[in-house]
């Protein structure tokens, strides 16, 4: 049996991430080629450029929303992407500081500006006068406060568990979240190529512009899935750039385009939304099968279907 | 050349009346090989039982409404029919009499009461004592005047100027309409068969069921059209005849079956509908092209199904 | 204390109609003041003119559908009438001869057409030569049989077993009846004045005029009542008169103007239809109570037009 | 005449900031009472705890979208607050350096994330070996170069002219920016009170929980706006926090809750949505009046309520 190739992974880095998680619960094993990018929009292109076969890359919380340089990039381009799988995982942080730092000793703390917001509640309970200090990513506050200490310009850091073991930091807190059921959820993303099979479970992302700017375009577009029976499990705006007012909307609809209903309302919004971007099909890391209304199965499509061919050919 | 077998019609009789105006405007010529049937119900079990190949009868009046033995009947039955065409003709009455007959000696005026209804108030202004004798057609009122003079019972027919002339009765007033602009509209039905090609200026008739009797169930079936861009030209509820409140609903939408939105309107009926009947796709008797909402044009079906057959082909 | 004037009733008659069953039902009592009309409209202009109080007249029957002359003469004029009550009555007949009759002799049966209609499948299993001959009511056949006996034309009358005796007839058969369920709604009807008071289980009549000829307006017109969870119990379209395609719609809602749903709902319909005529709140006949969607109830409006008043005095 | 007393400002600091900016632009004088505050919610908290009447936070921009804090803030409490004004200022960045630094000095680039998501392209055009260093505000990062200079661990800092000017800094370059037309929505927030008054061109803010999960909430939620002609200028989602998949919808309707139309849609979705707070009405900056449907002018809304309180006193 010939060797099948590795998949060459990137990710958002640094090292010890949570999106460094994540990769390893969708690999499923300790062994990955996978490589850390600096930043989200560098993760994407190294898939587009063939560096890598496989980015993953953070999509929305459950605290923050949707990540926007994640859904732009995605849609942005002229060269597409596709999601092939998504991660859920849950959040939470560690105070992470250099050894023999005590927790009296913490004024500046250094995060991602997301994480900081979740761990907001946190910080004003338990180190009232700390402030914050931005960081590029969790792994980056770990990973600076590792390399200089004291000289680093803050105390501590929040970051992931495997942030604060990897760079050899020593834990004041753990636990550490204002939602303790916050989640994150990562996409899987790679360049077109054939699809990964319906399982019955899926989720399917576009990115589409409204028809036109007025009151009812966005009903509109919802009616395309309603009439079809495609439940939404994610909707967000992102402004268009052009004007304040004018928006495209990133959306997960519950279904697989390889399934009629979602082949449907895919055809209807291409017909009547100025711009639709397919973005990929997928299995949900739930594995929970989407609530079927009566009618919207695909056999109950493919005997409609069966019925006007009929009709057409005169037999009533 | 072989000889065309000639097409046996069948038509709302007898002799005279507006459906026998109608077919003659359908054929076009005045050689037809026709036979009057006593009733609808006649007429188009004719047609079902192979008696004749076609059957003209009256479908609905711009005054009066549907017609709804006709809808009933052809929608009622485990035999289908279809419908192959339509006429429209203006509908206006004489007031005929036995020659010799004065205005002044009619009192009871004998017709169908649909005309009764169409002519009540030109009776009342000109005849104001004279009163309705109902007949089972305006023909048939014509007939018996002529066969029993004022044996009949009654002393005037309100009937097509046609019923008048064949049956040799005197006019004694034309043109009798309350409404000058009152039309009726005809339907020529056939066995089912390969159906009559599209002109780009169609009907298609259905009958359907509601999928349920719920607020919304009506509202439900509407939003299949609109989504296609389908247009309705007549909605009429029925009773389904069970009991009050439940209701199919007999309509004709513009186009033709073998248009790209009209066929996914059926499909997307036959989906959520517990009953849906074909009853037909045929050229409009006006010609008049139905307004086409962008994107429902055939041409943007077609592209937007063959844009998702490149997505589950992995050609993004 | 003073005496109450005892109201005046009249009815599409001749005596022994089903509609005469009706006010009698409807009354409760033996004695009442009544006089049958010669039809519909007669009994509406009665109404109009002073000459009666109350009109019963036939809305809608479960086989035959809605009542043209019915919901035409109520929504016609310009002096407005109100449906005070409902009835609805359960439909089938009898057979009626002059005594001596025998089955085999019945060749011509006469009734009205939509009798007629009811019983045509009674009459095809058991007496399949007989034809059918037109009278303007069941009530009246029966009378003309009664005073002409063999000289009537016809041999027996389909009536209501309350005419039967009325007239003096033998009765042949009774419970003829195509579809056993059959019923037959009447409405009560009066000159504009207190509403009758809301129950809790209600109806409100109205026709209205679509907004404009286009696809959607009826959608549109639906969704008045569908955002306040207003449930139609009928729907039935209506020719304008002036072209085929343009119609009225008569509607029964569930729900009496005094609760705030309807109210809101008429008050939307008002703002976007060009013509929405009123035709009356009153008790429904079998006392049903509709079911009511969350947020729709009467505590809900109030409450929310509550709420909108603080925001607009600042107490936010 | 008495001293009105002066509103004391906040803003989203520190000085020199686009939100400095925006609240001169919109006092439309130089002086002005006003404390720079931290953070968004710092600056709305002392308006809740009467530190200040009136802050001034960025609300969206037209290339990174809504800003997620003061969504969050604003709705997330149970000390309601309320916008009263708003203000859209063009938003381009200069490139500020200590005096002496030249362009091919210039590594690293201080700045807000969302500033460098708006100036990517212009950096990897002009300085394509610059990396980024965030900051919590442009201004902190001019700020922090001119207290420190080359100590900052940066050598320039994109922020706004007026930052440049008041922190003596020297401008490399002016106007940058990738989207010429970019500019970002700032809104005055003050505690509850008499609203402004409506201009007939202004705006509501609203923060709305979706009825249910399923599929359909939403369009049940914009049908309230569509049957009332509401448009909707911005809606954007945010996660409600608890688990993916559930969001709050953030949106500015066009109108003001003293205008019939608008506080008919309010009625509505307080009826049928778990939760919605009112964040205020207020003119827009641009003055620009909305479209308005016919049938949904307050003439029209008063028309109709009248009529149905005629109906309801039986006065048909």
């Amino acid at each position: 049996m010939p060797d099948q190739p590795v998949a060459r992974y990137t990710y958002l880095g640094p090292e010890g991430t949570f999106t460094e998680a994540a990769l390893r619960a969708f690999v499923g094993t300790e062994q990955v080629d996978s490589e850390p990018a600096a930043d989200v929009v560098s993760a994407l292109e190294a898939v587009r450029g063939g560096h890598a076969d496989l980015a993953v890359v953070p999509m929305e919380n459950s605290v923050e929303g949707g990540v926007n340089v994640t859904m732009d990039t995605l849609a942005g381009s002229r060269e597409p992407l596709v999601i092939v799988g998504e991660v859920v995982v849950p959040v939470s942080f560690v105070l992470a500081v250099v050894p023999g730092t005590r927790r009296e000793d913490v004024r500046w703390i250094s995060t991602h500006p997301h994480a900081w917001a979740q761990c907001r509640g946190w910080v004003a309970r338990e180190l009232a006068d700390a402030a914050h200090m931005p960081a590029t990513s969790t792994a980056a506050a770990a990973a600076l406060l590792a390399e200089r200490g004291r000289e680093a310009g803050f105390d501590a850091a929040l970051c992931s568990a495997l942030s604060a073991q990897r760079y050899g930091l020593e834990t004041l807190a753990e636990g550490v979240a204002d939602n303790p059921h916050a989640v994150t959820r990562f996409v899987v993303v790679s360049r077109p190529g054939p699809l990964p099979e319906a399982t019955g479970a899926d989720k399917t992302t576009l990115m589409v512009h409204l028809p036109d700017n007025e009151a009812g375009a966005l009903l509109t577009m919802l009616e395309q899935f309603a009439v079809r029976g495609v439940n939404l499990s994610r909707i967000e705006s992102r402004p268009i750039g052009d004007s304040l007012g004018r928006y495209s909307f990133s959306m997960d609809l519950e279904g697989h385009v390889a399934e009629e209903r979602v082949a449907a309302a895919l055809i209807g919004l291409h017909r009547v939304c100025p711009l639709v971007r397919f973005l990929g099909s997928y299995p949900r890391w739930d594995r929970r099968a989407p609530h079927m209304a009566p009618g919207t199965h695909d056999a109950d499509f493919v005997a409609a279907r069966e019925w006007v061919e009929d009709l057409r050919a005169g037999r009533v």
